[in-house]
């Protein structure tokens, strides 16, 4: 039997604030991408969330992102390479400090927002990206959209790759995802995220890009935690992939 | 040949801003204490910290703080314990991962500013920040204030510790440190920094509590690289210490 | 037609994050205390909170806290008077400018979380406090603990002051507040709330000090935005006001 | 005897962090825009900024920047428009604030580092700008780079603005300013400096852009408070340009 992993983002309460039903999605995934206190999370939350990871053997990984709490992260800032790469390095530490303390092996790390899209389409940042994961530890596995110039710069620092897809987004005919600011942009029925994820999982993404016919394979099916349905969404998604594939990271011991 | 410890407080700059003379002062000493992000420095400023101190054969601990840079740590925050565990825990973290990435090894934990002062003295809070570094690893070594709750409690929790003395700075008779909001608090002059550093290498501090004669042992000295003279202090104190004692860390390989 | 004001604490959200039900409170309100961006609130966040105040002819007040978004202003900090003076008048002034572009009139300061508590129980704090808002503007209202120090020292101040009760929350027999951190401190269905709030109206706090008894009129009625229940307690609370009382801010023109 | 305003950015301390020579330079400026603590700045070093400034009879302004200490809002971050706008009335707002108490009337606004620099060239921001900047208050002056957008929009806006000049940097041939990432972006000797400024005084900027030949006037030479040399630059620049000059923001009153 093949397998499939289903991450989410997490962790990404603050202080009092709280964001996404982590508990109640959490038995669902098989990878969990933990904030790390730049665009969202802090100490405590991250402390929670590792534990709840290793609890319901989720595999954990960093979900780093630009400093902006305000903007969550989605939004560019024009930082110099050696500023990215000190910043990825001091928020992957930091979460894997904590999964030292819980006893828990950092398995992944995967960009967040403004800086995980950026890095599908401009080289150099995605160069930086990989840089940064790989001088971390050669042994973190590197999780980017397929198809994207960050699985490829992945690839080429020598780091192992997965390949996202996102069960709960329409794609564009070119393989890019519809921009969350168009209308249609996020499916919002559960059983129309399941059948998305699998067939993403089946068949990954087929695209043509002038007149070439494309195919990306994809190993991990992203679903969001904090939109309308999310529970539903990953509870159906999770039940739709057990019938044909393995749920699980395949990086975790 | 006994050695001693010389450890400075380094990477307190933020952005823009300029703090101590770093690169003035690393030959000088042999810990340097680097600043964590939360009341001073940031991942830059780490990761040129941490290839000065391999630079110059400085061991790298970490020197984490209370998250008030407008503060730069100094005052105390009301903050619970798994706060502050977390908190620790993640600013180890984040500098252990520039360590790695810089193929540095990360020797030892000295709280900075209001959180020492606090757990000096405070022994909840001393139990607390020693359990966060022995559940970041059991190899770290814990520095203390020479005396105080942080040193028992770095014992009890099964770490290595290293007792304290400041060599700028003036002891009352019960052995604590004068305040540096009283005039005279901090010695000024090279000559009588060394000299104090130099006493205290050789005795220690010794103080009479209650009628009771307590004697503690130092093996680090620490000097301010913020301070006015703090290049001519540190370089005093180095070339006084070198005539009688082996200058290193004990701990870094 | 006596009057009564029922103020609420909003404008709490920050970035994507959102907390309390600010809109659905609003009509049941006569005063808002908004958030000032340093424990909660940011630029947007003033900006629509301060238009539908205005929308709903309700007062607009000025919330400022430590700064602390990671512990929402209800940790203290050690800061220095000239720290907090400044720090109130950068935070009212905040406020004051998107008050001004939106044409409506600032009316009220009242400090939120510890810095509220603290500022009840010491003296030098409160006429910190007062002094700042004074030294704003004259012409603004200071809002305080009924019976506590603020109130003393606004008035001392020259300042209009409007004394506090609160209704969803239990008195401990000396007249102060049951903590939030033991049982039974909040009380928790909205006619328990309405009868609490129409007796601190009606009557006001009595209470006993070393067996003089003391009394305490209340011109203000604060209930929470954010707790279980919220949006029915301030319903119910502005339902049996209204019988008696004339719901409104008396300083609002 | 005509008039010209000497300017320099100042209050761009943080904490501990000292930044610029405030004091040494103040006597020599007529107009000082000062940090509003997003890029730079926090309410102490304001209130000392205010206080000098009104000391010294010198104009208050406001520098408001984008939200990145870390990046002393030198980097570009994509904002929305109202999110922009509600930035700009918060750090004006409190700065006016801070002058309210301390009896001192806010003269203009000159926004900072990338915000400056991208209202510039980019006609909904540089409208954005001086939307927030009138609707804090007609009176407000608006300061913007001679031949900018923001120049442009100010005055379409009915605000009065001040058309700026660089003394210790260079102009390429187009009228823009020589990137600071370049060689000899700055001119680095009071000689230098004074003599550009009293050319900008006297002749404004002249250029060529697609064989028309274009001349902007100049109302405010700005001089830099943090480079090498900074305060012998102003200083040389006030004496040049006092033989010529009334030294003086003619908005003050």
């Amino acid at each position: 039997m093949k397998t499939i992993d289903i991450n989410c983002d997490l962790g990404e309460s603050f202080g009092v604030y709280k964001l996404g039903l982590d508990a109640e999605i959490m038995p669902y995934i098989s990878s969990a991408n933990v904030a790390c206190g730049f665009h969202a999370g802090d100490p405590m939350i991250m402390v929670q969330t590792v534990r709840s990871a290793k609890k319901n053997r989720v595999a954990v990984g960093a979900h780093p992102g630009y400093s902006d709490l305000a903007g969550f992260g989605r939004r560019n800032m024009d930082m110099l390479p050696d500023e990215i790469e000190g910043m990825l390095l001091y928020q992957i530490g930091a979460l894997a400090g904590i999964c030292q303390a819980e006893g828990v092996e950092l398995i992944h790390v995967k960009p967040h927002g403004a800086l995980y899209n950026r890095a599908a389409r401009d080289r150099s940042l995605a160069a930086v990206v990989a840089r940064a994961v790989s001088r971390f530890s050669k042994e973190l596995v590197l999780v980017g959209l397929a198809g994207s110039l960050l699985v490829e710069e992945g690839k080429a620092a020598g780091l192992k790759v997965i390949a996202e897809g996102f069960a709960d987004r329409v794609y564009e005919k070119d393989g890019s995802l519809r921009s969350r600011s168009l209308p249609g942009a996020m499916l919002d029925t559960p059983d129309a995220v399941a059948q998305h994820g699998l067939e993403l999982a089946k068949r990954g993404v087929t695209t043509q890009v002038n007149g070439d016919v494309i195919h990306w394979d994809i190993q991990t099916i992203c679903v969001h935690g904090d939109e309308h349905n999310a529970v539903e969404n990953v509870r159906k998604l999770n039940s739709t992939l057990i019938k044909y594939y393995l749920i699980k990271n395949k990086y975790l011991k």
